[in-house]
């Protein structure tokens, strides 16, 4: 019988899994092979010699290698977790030494580049990922296993993608607790240019509006502050994602422009433009919940709140003391229904424990994820 | 001495106060003159009957009237608060029977249109205003004295306002407990439209390229939700803003559609998109706090997470031990210093209270508000 420590391996097991950038993302999978034992030894590659030292240290990693070399031909698996603008030069780097049989696999945000490339350079066994993830607080040591959890994995194969190398980068995706979704890579480009990289450029533009101006950030309350919460991102992140998709991002801004442009016409036009505000509650209102917090991952509680004094008090108390660890709080603001708190707990046996506990006391309690 | 329950008039007071529209806003300014001891008599005037009977019943006001008439001449104060579209209409209604000596205000957010319609009526008292406050929940049934504390209030004076009568439109708007912002009609039309008309149509824009498309929404985390929250609202009352501020929109979407573009270009120079993300990064972390809340209003008081288990329990747990009463939380992702949790308070007296026992306790605490 296998215990927590050493785990028996699943028969989706590699021998030897390279993870080449051992970032949050790179040592978030590091740690989910180990820990779900998909790996039997983890080697960590980075440019950088601290990162190395520390990814040892914190355990994310078995051993680490300050080059490529003729290790990684003996690697079954190789990951290649670089930032956005590094993982071309990356890929070239490990080419030589790649094993023909080896899955390997990405973790970049925009696909159509680096799957060319990595065609371009003959890598057969090659899958472009992304998982969906992140958090505020980058780096090795914010890695966790459970980041990738319930996470969508979106994978792009190309024409030159085997179907073999596809099914085993599913199987990976889903042993890591992730969910896979299979699309091609401009179709995925496509996607994150409308839902993320447009978002970002328009959040921009519109902070831009009230730079150095005392008499508009007075008067900025909650809606402009959500609208531009993304262009507080790490600028130089958000700059390299947006000039990689910089094609597909051109085009979600013409149909935006085209939009708002309608939109515009509208204001002589109250009918339409009521219909057009309606529409949009009825899409915005049925929009999946998908939070990407400071404290990821999350395994969430919401409680209805009372109209009653100090309820957030009431039941933070109550699972403090029933030793429950909230990760995260958020006050929801649900029309019509009162309020609500929505609690990010550690563990699904957590919210379960809270969720009894909380019914018990005369609550209504819904878990999520 | 006065007590609680009876107020000894303040030297502002009002004889006769009508609140013409008894909703949400309307309801709150009734609560407050009453709460306050600011008017001896309030009275509700409403276009149905039902919301008369309701605010009668909940003791928003003293005593209702179902039609404007000789009443509104023994009126010294005439606050009209019906929802944007109705305020022409009720302005004209209610004019032949106003005192010349009364103050007239109203509560629209948008400015000039109705600021030159009573200038044109002849309403000498008039003085517009705009309280910028609100809710998720609207109608007199959510009307609360406490709605309008700490609100960034603006008054919009044209030519024909008198200065007797700005100065008791400010002394009446600080006697509720806010804060009176003076500028012209069109200055406040002009910074609404980009802080919160312009972001409405952004967001109704983005939000309209995802309908019907399920993979879209799929992938939809976190910053698109932020960017589409305000697409949510009513419908009809966001219709109604923007096509009254079309004027200053139409003014603001060129502002922002120059920004746009310029982004647009800068996608082909990776440094000047890096500046321009760095300089929106910066705007954007200064831009202060003001979140239109479930919970209005707040005292706020930012507490530093140290990065261990359970600080939210530790910290909810020790106030609540204390007898503070926690109104609002949230979690604040504060990058490269760690997270905080920003509680919201019922007086300033409790974030001095909270403020010295946590610091006592050995956390890192900033009061605000």
């Amino acid at each position: 019988m296998a215990d927590f420590a050493s785990p028996t391996p699943s028969p989706l097991a590699f021998q030897r899994a390279a993870i080449a950038g051992v970032g949050l993302i790179g040592g978030s999978v590091a740690l989910g092979l180990r820990e779900r034992g998909l790996a039997r030894r983890v080697i960590g590659y980075d440019a950088s010699m601290d990162v190395l030292r520390e990814a040892e240290a914190l355990g994310v990693v078995d051993e680490v290698q300050a080059a490529p070399g003729e290790w990684l031909r003996e690697c079954d698996l190789v990951v290649l977790a670089a930032p956005m603008g590094a993982l071309g030069p990356l890929a070239h780097e490990l080419a030589p030494f790649l094993s023909p049989d080896a899955l390997v696999t990405d973790v970049g945000s925009v696909k159509a580049g680096i799957a060319a490339e990595l065609d371009a350079l003959g890598v057969r066994g090659f899958v472009p990922g992304h998982p969906m993830a992140g958090s505020e607080r980058g780096g090795v040591t914010h890695a966790r296993a459970a980041l990738l959890e319930n996470a969508v994995w979106v994978l792009t194969p190309t024409e030159y993608t085997s179907l073999t190398a596809l099914s085993r980068a599913r199987q990976l995706v889903e042993a890591l607790g992730a969910a896979p979704v299979v699309m091609p890579p401009e179709a995925h480009d496509s996607l994150v240019a409308t839902v993320s990289h447009l978002p970002y450029l328009v959040s921009l533009a519109l902070t831009h509006l009230v730079a150095r101006d005392e008499r508009l950030s007075l008067l900025a309350a909650g809606g402009f502050r959500d609208l531009t919460r993304v262009a507080s991102g790490d600028p130089r992140m958000s700059r390299d994602m947006v000039v990689e998709n910089r094609e597909a991002l051109r085009e979600a801004l013409a149909r935006f422009r085209r939009g708002l442009e309608r939109l515009e016409a509208d204001l002589e036009r109250p009918g339409d433009l009521l219909a057009a505000a309606a529409e949009g509650k009825r899409t915005r209102d049925s929009l999946p919940v998908v939070r990407r917090s400071l404290l990821p991952p999350r395994h969430d509680l919401v409680v209805a709140m009372p109209d009653r004094p100090n309820q957030i008090g009431a039941v933070t108390q109550a699972l403090g003391e029933a030793g429950v660890n909230i990760k995260d709080i958020e006050v929801l603001a649900i029309r019509e229904e009162g309020g609500a708190l929505r609690l990010g707990l550690e563990t699904a046996a957590d919210v379960a424990r809270a969720a009894a506990l909380l019914r018990g006391a005369g609550y209504e309690v819904r878990g999520r994820g």
